[in-house]
């Protein structure tokens, strides 16, 4: 519980602002344990391409958000983006409710895994998409 | 000169709207010719993370857009993303102009690929990242 | 029962031979079932590196080569490589038993998606990489 | 030239004994300067899948190996990989020419980060595959 409610914490902290992070402002953390935190969105027009789809930007900063907020459930640091890819599998549309599932593979000194699942509540929990970040955590790269 | 206003009015379009895409409201394409396209950004806060750097997603979402506003100047619908990789090199900051290089590595009847780099102008055009989108452009998946 | 027969004898069929898949030629199916497959392989010197290590090579032919038996016990032909994935997270040495766990996330009428584990049993199963194969598996591209 | 014989020093050492790198036996060392490395090979049956056409794990191999020698050319260790990433854009056959073209894009303290053109010198430059390579090339991880 302790770890659940600081990850909500990180998140409001960081969605409540002027930064690109706003974006993440509807994203709610709604479980997390050590290396591992699950969020859900009800997906509205802000988060949609202009073909009224989930858009693949918005997508990949899902993987990009609720990564970092893994890796900081595992007592680190968010880092340092290296490497992140993602895998597109299903549209979702307005009024779909998302689920993020991030996880860290790994947790090193110097670098931190993750991988995340993104499903479609609203479609039969159908992976939209799937996702791995690479991190550097430490001090100095 | 037809294509570079074409992709202008493309990205004019897709930005001007309650959608995901307003993100890249302050992106300008500055040049563009068969399958290829360049923009620039003027990174200010909404760009950024809260530590003060350009986001990861944002990063992905210029790799994204910029690479599908080359695969239409190649003349072929937005398509569907399928898989999208980012590597991130080097750090940038509010003020720091950013220039985003799409071009099409190869357009056929499925599938088009496209290779992003990203540099930054106001540091000796520094790779700030690289990355890899492949869509599918078929009327069909 | 039927389909892990099948997949034996696929990877029979594939790694006997003068071609690239000979060097799989020690990996065993030891599971099987509809669009998943699992093979297992001692490590000796033929899949190191000379630093004594898996090799970075062989494991991502691994990935390649177990997600694409993986597809076709999903009742569908080879396919084509579109785009593939690896990341690396821990070594594995001469005389390790290594797992290789592969699953199709999707398969659609043109593409379809897998993704790998390869666990150290030798290891507590630890993680040694996990990579995404997305295949073009339609007649013609 | 120093680093070009160097290379081809490296090159020749590792492919030389019993490891996974004797796949690269035939592959040659052309050209090579400071955190640059160009191969190429002609592709006999060894390079190939059962269906005569370049293996995606070999292409894999190629990716890996080459942007290695890249970062040894910028005379730093091997490292271990961190995360690799390929598209594969066009098939290539039996008695092709294929040039690999590795390029550091980046080379930190911690991580150095290249990029791979696999180009069919057979079939007009046209691009085989693109790869991206992360490896880790500090003393500890």
């Amino acid at each position: 519980m302790a770890i659940l409610r600081n990850a909500q914490r990180i998140m409001k902290f960081v969605t409540n602002g002027p930064s690109f992070d706003s974006v993440m402002t509807k994203v709610e953390v709604v479980a997390a344990s050590h290396g591992k935190c699950r969020c859900e969105v009800t997906l509205d027009e802000s988060h949609l391409n202009r073909g009224g789809s989930l858009h693949g930007g918005f997508t990949a900063t899902l993987v990009d958000s609720v990564s970092t907020v893994a890796v900081m459930c595992a007592d680190k640091p968010p880092g340092v983006s290296v490497d992140m890819n993602i895998t597109y599998l299903s549209p979702a549309k307005e009024g779909d409710i998302i689920e993020i599932d991030a996880e860290c593979l790994k947790v090193g000194k110097t670098l931190a895994f993750a991988t995340v699942d993104i499903r479609n509540k609203s479609n039969g929990d159908r992976l939209v998409a799937q996702g791995r970040h690479t991190k550097h955590i430490a001090q100095q790269s």
